[in-house]
């Protein structure tokens, strides 16, 4: 199975293969395996961010006309196209720190009790849940996940049991092992405490279906597999029932009802645009439209299909050749439980993944303390691509090449 | 001194008429009077958002080395260029409304006391504060500020005497009457309490000399007189002496003083550095550094003076044919104490605006419920841009084309 031949023909029969071409390859040597971190440039977003630019500079303050609604727009793409849900229930704004925040301190001001996560979110999340409750006074309940698995029902259920809940605050996809939960079942085991979802590693790598699942409350970033550029601005999702029993702590100009009637007193807007606060940074809302209709043309079939694919083979390759070279899977061996990429731990990780970038040309991502993770965004990563990288990979740490590299100190890559 | 040859010699003589050209002018009719809404295309930014995109497609996730620190690089560049700041009190990230909101929240969680504010600030600092007094439990107390000349130090004064104050929030310059208000006049009657200044409509209007004036914390967007584009992330300055002290209430991985270290619990980093939230949008940050280069360039002092001349003019024009009517200014008499847009108050102001707009090629700005804005942005506004813009506006009241459009209701312009 391993061979590169096997790799040519999946390639060959890939129904998504053609997609690459829609991105900037600038480097076709260097195999990208970070989107998971920072995704692609899809070469639309370029003429895209022309027309905005444009639109600032020949209509001015008049642009508005059509910007002022960008958020909601952008988010019933984002709802129809990646995220499985209805019209009105997505807004794209502020960063997934920022939304989280938001959406949490609502649910506080509704819902007594503590605050529950676990111990392998991402550090951001389990950052902005200290400062609510630091802020609001309540318990932070860390619950200890498995690295590998990510959260079980059954843990969620043994948190909520210790003590009233407020909420739930948990990651879809594991930033580490890629381990993917069950939405519904960890729903059931967490209620009547609602849960709050950052889809950060799940959002166009796997389908996640928000409104045939039940899901309540969301955020998530579009850089990663929705390929909208550095620091895109973040999605929110809050499910329609529960919109107007919710109010943003951060009132802003924005989220107001009548935004340009400015005598009134602050009034919540109808719907999810309650939650939006300041004036959102245009052109930085370029990239989400462009990587949000790729997504949507590519299908949530297919890709997950093929993200599945390209994860097992990974897998495969992983077990007859990286095994014995001191590498451990780091992530769930069924690909029905894993998003789009595959943590591989090694004791040397971080000197593997310098030489890997300095030596190989294989961009890969490092997480402390000991994980390799290979992203495999299934718009534009080939077969051949893994196949390269890992036999690159293997090929370095047969001959011992990263214990040359100055391992120096960390840094992102 | 209101015939056209006098403002045709004024722009003859003026030592900034040359930044007109380093600006996008896609129609040469049309009079720009609305700069304080939203500011023009600098030429250079265009440059800047292609390297910025290359740099995406090419460098990918390594493009973070050189982004990481651009918040802070930002802030040092609008510290020295435009804030009269020293290196390390200023981050641009975020919207004025959620800089504000953390600087507030920060403040609250030190000092005990009332939110103090005017009936003249910007509404969106009207929600943030009302947002946080219903969070907080606290008063929030709004004295009235007389509409033409903005919040005085013994309003202030007499606001904070009626009872214990964490904080006092007012805008520098008021956005309907552009009234300037004196930051240190003001920061002496509000003693102990800090002031907490939105300088949305004075950075890059006129001089903030933020240390100088002993300012202690400012939030405030860059879209307006720093042409950095619509909804760019706006600045946040907290002066070094505070800093250690005060704590955001949204704690993100870019306030993490070890953000890539993902294991350790929250620990704000040092500095202004610690009101970072979530990843910053780094297109949209592309204008910040091009706009805010431009100010540097021309110079504090000049800009302040050709503001006030420009001002003036509008000032004159009324007086000599505007008055007659109907027209009330609406905005201070001294140009000491007017930032670098004038109101002028009409009852018929917003089916005016409609016709300057759609007859008259003149955008001006309306706000509720009878203030035409004229902003007068000294980089690249002519004083035949105002002589001939008022000439406009008096033709057409004169013949009551204004009477004639369908005024419609509200919108955004």
């Amino acid at each position: 199975m391993t061979d590169r031949s096997h790799a040519e023909r999946l390639d060959a029969e890939d129904p998504l293969a053609a997609f690459r071409e829609r991105f900037a390859i600038h480097d076709p040597e260097t195999i990208y395996l970070d989107g998971n971190s920072l995704g692609r440039l899809p070469l639309a977003t370029r003429g895209r961010l022309t027309e905005l630019t444009d639109a600032w500079g020949s209509a001015l303050v008049r642009g508005w006309h059509d910007w002022i609604d960008l958020p909601e727009r952008l988010g019933d793409l984002l709802a129809d196209a990646v995220l499985g849900a209805r019209p009105g229930e997505v807004i794209v704004t502020d960063s997934t720190t920022v939304n989280l925040f938001k959406l949490a301190a609502a649910v506080l001001d509704t819902r007594t009790g503590a605050i529950v996560t676990d111990s392998e979110n991402f550090p951001t999340d389990r950052y902005v849940l200290d400062g609510l409750s630091r802020g609001h006074g309540r318990e932070l309940r860390v619950f200890d996940t498995d690295p590998l698995n990510g959260p079980q029902a059954e843990d969620v259920k043994r948190a909520c049991q210790a003590g009233d809940v407020a909420f739930v605050s948990l990651s879809h996809v594991a930033y580490r092992s890629g381990a993917l939960a069950d939405m519904e079942q960890i729903a059931a085991a967490a209620a009547p405490a609602p849960v709050i979802w950052d889809l950060s590693h799940s959002a166009g790598a796997v389908p996640v279906e928000l409104e045939q699942r039940g899901v309540a409350l969301a955020v998530g970033c579009t850089y990663k597999y929705l390929n909208a550029g550095p620091g895109a601005p973040a999605f929110l999702y809050v499910r329609t029932e529960l919109q107007e029993r919710l109010r943003t702590p951060i009132q802003g100009w924005f989220g107001q009802r009548h935004q340009f009637v400015m005598e009134r007193p602050y009034d919540p807007a109808s719907g999810v645009r309650r939650f939006l606060a300041g004036t959102p940074p245009i052109l930085a809302l370029a990239g989400v439209e462009e990587g949000a209709k790729l997504i949507a043309e590519a299908g949530a079939g297919n890709l997950r299909d093929k993200a599945a694919a390209l994860s097992e083979l990974i897998v495969a390759i992983h077990d007859e050749r990286l095994a014995q070279l001191g590498f451990r899977l780091g992530s769930p061996r069924d690909p029905a439980r894993r998003g789009a990429h595959v943590s591989l731990a090694h004791d040397d990780a971080w000197a593997i993944c310098r030489a890997l970038i300095e030596r190989a040309k294989v961009v890969p991502d490092f997480r402390t303390p000991d994980s390799i993770r290979l992203g495999v965004p299934p718009l534009y990563t080939r077969f051949t691509d893994v196949y390269d990288a890992l036999d690159r990979l293997a090929t370095l740490v047969e001959r011992g090449d990263h214990r040359e590299v100055d391992s120096g100190p960390l840094r992102v890559t």
